[in-house]
């Protein structure tokens, strides 16, 4: 497991959006932009189950994401991983409502009949640019 | 093959990075951000030969391209595809020059031994967020 360092760290902590790659059922790639967080060790992103990357990583939990800083784009990361584990229900809707109030400054109503899930992403390799 | 449409072009044409998604040889994914460009068809995604991404397209031409709207990363576009074609020599290294002056202002000396290619991204599925 790589560690993420103070300025990834910060990165991540930063209203900037992650670029989530997944594996789709034929071995292609899919990237996808989407919210993003850290426990300090994890990369957290937060999913609705019935979407393709949802699907995608429980099927193959092999991931890469990217971070830029969207003021200075040339300052970034790049993290291979994979996901370490899935975490649903309450925990699930509590982080969800973190990140909308981090990003949006609050929480925003969720659909009816959507379930959501933390997708914790352990590092195996971090490349900072700069 | 997928048309982009005129908003989509507008995103590739604009100063917005590119998040390359790509198949590294044992099939894991890998994201990379570049800067990226359009003829009006396909995506165009200048890389050094030396990279990780340009084997991996070499190798398997199955991508995903992610760009955002760095002022309102809300308005995006997903695109599927794979690389239809990479032009080296003159061409390629004419248009890094292009794409140099579109995000940093003018030309930047190329390192020595360092080859450019023309990744030209055939879009078969594109979709736009808003």
């Amino acid at each position: 497991m790589a560690s993420l360092s103070q300025s990834a760290r910060k990165l991540l902590e930063e209203k900037n959006f992650a670029f989530l790659g997944t594996l789709n059922k034929d071995g292609s790639p899919q990237v996808t932009p989407t919210w993003v967080g850290t426990d300090g060790k994890n990369v957290l992103i937060n999913v609705a189950t019935h979407r393709q990357k949802f699907k995608n990583v429980s099927r193959d939990p092999r991931v890469a994401v990217a971070v830029v800083d969207m003021k200075d784009p040339y300052k970034g990361i790049i993290i291979r991983g994979k996901v370490a584990s899935i975490v649903r229900g309450k925990e699930a809707e509590d982080q969800d409502d973190e990140l909308a109030i981090k990003y949006l400054g609050h929480k925003q109503n969720r659909k009816p009949n959507t379930h959501r899930a933390v997708l914790k992403i352990e590092p195996s390799k971090i490349v900072e640019t700069d």
